[in-house]
């Protein structure tokens, strides 16, 4: 791990949240970030979680995204022991179709924000991760531009596609 | 404070919460139960709350209410750090009715429960928390059965007096 | 039955309920505590629940768990005739996610409290319970330690497996 | 009172509601029902609403209306105790703008219905009455009527005011 | 048809609601109501239906059904066109659970009342038409009572099994 | 009233909604649009309702604007009585915060569309009812480019006057 | 492509919004109107979708159909370049039926209207646009009420044969 | 204005929303960061805010706060023409409580994120910059945690002061 590179932490309350918080990690890799995933529950493990936010700036973390489901405290839990900026995964859970994790996220107190995203908004985690890094690191940006162009391009070509195919 | 007495703590995120938990404190006064009152932030003080929830049975508490507003996550907080039962009083806030703190506190994940009362419901609180500790302390038991019957009496009486007056 | 040991009573609305409550049970048996389970309506078989909250405490119940889904009025009404601790399940049906149960079962009026849990959150119901016991069976203080030790190991070996296959 | 005359119960559940169920009241009047308003709280007199509901056929009522807020199991519960039709009135409190009892009031489970009106909507409960009694006291059909039309008339003559001030 | 036996007019909005609406009519037949069932929208055969509302009456029946989903104004239309007491059923859709459908038939304007029941309640909907009719109709209030019994019979018996088989 | 003007009829429910309305009707005034504001009940006067929807397009008109609150079934009834486009305005009501009016007027069946705007957003369903006519009067399409000119203009003069004082 | 043709623009988000969309375009065809079906982002591609939208109208466009779920900000992006009438269509996403992308079409500021239908009311959208083609084209008229004839004897005939069947 | 500082862009859809944008303002000039506020609509200048999205890392800003209410387009158009971390305030306005525009700003599409903060949350949108600006400008770190030790001892002194004079 070199001091050097960018680093965002992944952090997600129960290893059912992967298949979700795995468009972040994606992203991440596409980027070619350095990121750190772990498993950490706000409630079942708040020492070891309030340990890691509280140290994850001197390790050399620069972002901390995190995913939670039903009363999602962990976004903000992280977020109370440290000043980096922490970005929230509202996780729908069985019950209440993601509404009361994204409350629980989004509806922090004044004074510790969490940066939240939709519901199971995973890829956008992700690059607004890379966004934030972007500032300090200037080769992300043209790399976020280039993202963007091949998204645009996609819609386009699905576009031609549609209306070629439908004439 | 006398250790043979039963021992509430009413945590409140922040002092403007006052005016709703002091429905709570004023059960707890009527059934003359030792209590402590603080001003414990899950987000702005996450060390001091988890210090004192972590020392909560230790220093004799046996029952713990929490109330806030909004993310809500102090209840939660709370109770990832003791075994003692927490009380949750979700608070109505001025942006969403209070249907965001009621989620954050009763939509706890698998493991670690808080006994959620209703929105601003700060006397029912107080009264859960008598009504667990006297399956301890057996005197309260009476004495919840005769809050019962006051209550019951008081219906009663209004219920005479409306039909008294509209004779 | 033993006058001795803690009692809980298990009251379910309907048998299409025990799902869900099972999860409650398992708890009480993991803890061995002695329970009840019922089949119990509030509205198909109102005296007879009646009765049964009302003789609860003498029969030696301490903590009373009722589950009821849509308008749920079950843990509401045995609230209504026992000074027991009620805790109230509320399950989610096949039209509105629970929400409706969620708030008729958690919005009680002043005087009356439920111990609510999530929707569906019935492994926490029994903990909730075995919480509320322990304030005086000493012992239980110790098991639920360890019950939190274990989902703590739990949480914290799935976090390592996960970064030693992930290296 | 004569048993020959159709006979409606009021009931409330605090005479808090009494500004809102005062609405139902003034249409017994106004079509000259006999008609009995009582406070009775399913919660804090169980057995005296109990025994009222279970004795309101004898008696000689023919329709109840209930009402109340928050978790409102007043008219689920009465229903639960008799036969008679129950129309059921949601009061909105100052938490969650009658949400909860609309729910709490509606969702009733398959076999115990309860008529429910919209929130507040008591003077629509008092005509709900009035409607099902007319099934059996004829008179009440043409006074139906003849309400409907003032009302409509009312309408007409708002409608050609306005359209006169308006030239 | 005879004019003597109470009649009740079962209607709903689209054939795609009657996997719900039989329930309703299962009632009726059990209680050997005389029923008769239509298909008719708000919006698409309005003046057929604002006629057969209009007629419903003189026609002979005594009570409506009427089940509709999302936007859901059959109910409320018939209603318009009727004193009749009027069973709103609001369908579940397959986009918003139903709560479109149950706030479109409950929140009526005063003046022009609809009894509703829950989502997809149409047992409840078959068994209000059946208590209203009681109020004229005498041996439908032992029917009543005897379905009651029957109902709670099954649920003790229910209760009964499930204690035996867990002993 | 001349033939060859554009005409919108403009229909609310009651009188109280006109406070929402008028600022419609301060749209088809600065557009010199020729239009009738009536009041008109769904539920309350059904007849002169159907009757005025029917006979709407013979009338001359083109296009109809109607807002109602709560089960707001106004716009919906009308639609299904004319193909003329028919704009529907939700109206808060003093209960639900729209809500209720919202999905009553929007979620309308296939067949027979509502073009809804937002809730108490009598501006814009002025505003779409001169886009409407815009496509066959063509100097509206003007009109509404330098309406456009005009709000723009108004946003970008508090624009820089905000800056201009802040330097 | 015909100038004197009657056009309606069709736009989504993405490919995945066919579909729902599919039931407008259906709609387009039956009526023999000139449409156009694009693919165009109001995040992704921006600047072309703004192209679009401010060229429709000289492109001979005169109604524009747009479908987005979730933040779907689509809708309201193509009204704020030009005056046509634009309809909404809210698409129901995995996470919160549809409510978000409801609340984001209809819920547009002073000034810019979005005619926004219901959830996935594609079929609706469609013909909404003929209906406000209708005020220019008059055919259209006729065969809309053709189509509301059609639409009616559907639901006489099905009433018909269920009455027909369940004598 | 220097090259060198960071800037953060505060952009409002209407001067009505500057009671709440202020305070994050307030914060930004806390912090002494660099700061530009602009009156920009998504829909009502839609082609100026592109521009200014557009321009803005040109211009030197890093971050972007966007506060919009109702359909709430602004952070996500602006979002949809930069790679600049862009954040999200909810603005309540008087109809829904800010649910709309937290759905409409939240729930974005995969691609293009908006870093979200609870409704009305203007002061965490403006710590959320500063966490955001304090990767690259290092200073801004130790200002942050003097922030949050602020903020801490606040609450520590304000639970003091309250269990001081409640001795």
């Amino acid at each position: 791990m070199s001091d050097r590179e960018p680093k965002v932490a992944v952090i997600m309350g129960s290893d059912s949240d992967l298949s979700v918080v795995s468009k972040a990690i994606d992203i991440l890799k596409e980027f070619e970030i350095y990121y750190e995933v772990r498993i950490l529950s706000a409630h079942r493990t708040p020492e070891v979680t309030a340990r890691y936010a509280k140290g994850a700036e001197e390790a050399g973390f620069e972002v901390i995204i995190a995913a939670a489901g039903k009363a999602a405290h962990l976004p903000g839990v992280i977020a109370s022991y440290t000043t980096l900026p922490v970005i929230g995964i509202p996780i729908k859970s069985s019950e209440l179709d993601g509404m009361d994790a994204l409350l629980s996220i989004v509806q922090m107190p004044p004074g510790i924000p969490v940066a939240t995203v939709g519901i199971g908004g995973a890829q956008n985690a992700g690059l607004l991760a890379i966004e934030i890094l972007s500032i300090k690191y200037n080769h992300l940006k043209d790399e976020l531009k280039l993202y963007r162009k091949k998204m645009q391009d996609n819609v386009l070509k699905k576009d031609e596609k549609f209306r070629t195919e439908n004439l």
